[in-house]
């Protein structure tokens, strides 16, 4: 049966605007239904976050340094989207610094208390499946002299409580892991973390990139023992462009900015104001977390179910994951072929993390997967919009394609 | 005469939206006509941008990094603001690197620099007068063991040709120079530099902090001859939070942030999209450069000229200076309190850089000025949307206060 989507194709031009600077004007195929399940990669801002972005450039544009009123309400406005962040997290609003989105958070956690504590002890603890933004920042401490172990994972991603506890010992400064994983969705053992640390009477700060699970686990810095964790806006339907990172109050870092007086002087710099209150609003929109992980886990599971009837597919993401993500290979067919095919089709999807365009997956790797299903993998990432009649039509399209691309299996 | 303005005033409440996040509601006195003259602390956002910025966030929501028709629509936006700076600096494309901000951006080049070139030499010549993002990475950079030259500035704030001479020598690895000063206008030499530096055989980098200049004095980077250099997108009616660098062509430095593979890895971490293509629209929509300077020109000496019949207003600023900025000291009366009296009457000025809240000023220390000066400076500054009227009504109630406030003198 033909999919009742794809006979209502429109082609629109997009107006040749200002915008296409000496560009030719482009025609853009939409299909009246477009699939959008890359949530991971990023997400659509939610309209309560854009309008707030549209009122902080046109109504309160004050620096939130200025001392008169444009700038006490800019400041009141960065104030409340700090605070909403910050209860979020069961933190204080004290604790929060903004910054300009997950990698700068991850990179000024890691150098940052990696700078911190080198008298201490020059080893850092981390897995091997963690963010671009973590490992690159790993390697270049490597380089200037620290120890990094990278802790290997199991056959779903996940590190062992054993391992951590090896690793982690007196000589221990930075550990640094993950919540969940991007790629597969797999959840780490953070919360044992903080009584490693304490039991190897180790001076460790314990930074965890919670990029993937803000607003989808609940997270508590006070009772996980964190020091210092990173967020961002662009995975909760805030903009791109801002992010925090949360520092237990008592804990120095050194800063990756140098200049004025803002964000207390460990990241200077305007703040990116409409960015940072749309990043509030979208906190305070995110809907009930145990209800949309319910909504999330049957999606999933309808998923799951209709990749089983496949026999080219394999589901590479742990059952007991973020619901949100699904990681599966159709073996023999290199994911770019798919992903393309795909997007043909008004389907978006992504072959791993964003960050590492085309790369192969470093986390399927770890995973110890075989070669084949590596280079077939797809993330499937769904959002509080994914419906399952998208889910039923991408199943159809993955099906189609499966046929279609099998010449080359 | 009392102004018409001042009659018209309204109160009225600004919604307790979930905004103000358990805060209670609060009252704002608006002005029909508040004037707002803090342009070099930061602008409005025009509508194109404004505009754009919320098209990326909600139709081209994609990342750039994508391999979908989503990642790409985004990814062409990105390059089209790319494309829109790099034309109005008369630059590549490839040249420019986005950043969060002018910050980041001297951060990057000072810091970039420095390392990159730490084996050639460990001399650093910058000014006296630099914004606070350039002092304190130089600071910074002092503490790593690298000898920074702050070169003094003459009662106008300018830097002397011969002294810039005899700094730069066969050690020097970087030259850092704002191009307009942000608190008192003060265009410097940068066109001399270059040669300097080749005829010293330096092998320094030269970097421009053109935050101040950008949009509103003509900057060729080629013609310069310069090295790195940085841009704001919020003192252009662009929206807070994002700016770029220009790094020429053959050019390395030592990134600041590691992670993915966004902007050639020399700044990782997913695009600010809608501040990006924000910031493309607000270079795009910028007015011919000479007649708004004529415009700004004839408002500044209108404000000179009225303030000449003020017998306890100075003016700092020198004649040949951009005109958008006029720094001004009303002796006896603090900069702060007057401040203060003005925005009560919705008039919006800076007692200096907006970064050092509340600061002493060390561009006027630098410049020699007496204390009682320093204490009372007034940064007036002025945008496209400045008119002769407010001006009007700026000094009428700058009398008024210098009037009343005379108690204290």
């Amino acid at each position: 049966m033909r999919s009742p989507f794809r006979e209502k194709i429109v082609i629109h031009s997009v107006p040749q605007s200002s915008t296409h600077y000496k560009s030719k004007p482009y025609f853009r195929v939409i299909f009246l239904k477009e699939i959008y399940l890359d949530n991971s990669a990023t997400t659509k801002v939610c309209p309560q976050a854009a309008q707030k972005a549209l009122y902080m450039m046109t109504e309160v544009y004050g620096n939130p340094s200025s001392l008169h009123t444009m700038g006490y309400l800019a400041q009141k406005e960065v104030d409340a989207a700090r605070e909403a962040i910050a209860h979020s997290l069961s933190a204080e609003k004290e604790e929060i610094v903004f910054t300009s989105g997950g990698t700068e958070s991850n990179n000024m956690a890691l150098f940052g208390a990696a700078k911190a504590l080198h008298r201490r002890g020059r080893k850092i603890v981390t897995t091997t499946v963690e963010h671009s933004s973590v490992l690159a920042a790993a390697q270049v401490l490597e380089k200037q002299g620290f120890e990094v172990v990278y802790l290997p994972v199991d056959a779903v991603g996940r590190v062992s409580v054993e391992q951590l506890a090896k690793a982690i010992d007196a000589q221990t400064i930075v550990v640094s892991m993950m919540a969940v994983n991007n790629e597969t969705g797999t959840i780490q053992p953070i919360e044992t973390v903080q009584k490693l640390i304490d039991r190897a009477k180790s001076p460790a700060l314990f930074h965890v990139d919670a990029v993937q699970a803000f607003g989808k686990l609940p997270i508590k810095v006070k009772k996980l023992g964190v020091d210092l964790l990173s967020v961002s806006s662009h995975k909760i339907h805030g903009p791109k462009g801002a992010g925090a990172l949360y520092i237990r109050k008592g804990v120095r870092i050194v800063p990756l900015h140098y200049g004025g007086e803002q964000e207390k002087r460990i990241r200077p710099g305007t703040e990116a104001v409409p960015l940072l209150c749309a990043m509030g609003e979208a906190v305070r929109a995110l809907p009930n977390m145990h209800e949309e992980w319910q909504q999330m886990q049957k999606l999933n599971t309808y998923l799951r179910e209709r990749l089983a009837g496949m026999p080219h597919v394999v589901v590479n993401s742990s059952e007991d994951g973020l619901p949100y993500i699904l990681n599966v290979s159709v073996v023999g067919i290199r994911s770019e072929t798919m992903l393309h095919r795909l997007a043909e089709k008004g389907i978006y999807v992504s072959s791993g993390s964003a960050c590492a365009k085309g790369q192969k997956s470093h986390v399927l790797l770890a995973m110890g997967l075989p070669q084949e299903r590596i280079e077939s993998a797809l993330r499937i990432s769904f959002s509080r919009d994914t419906t399952r009649e998208e889910l039923e039509r991408f199943c159809e399209e993955l099906e189609n394609a499966d046929q279609t691309l099998a010449r080359s299996r």
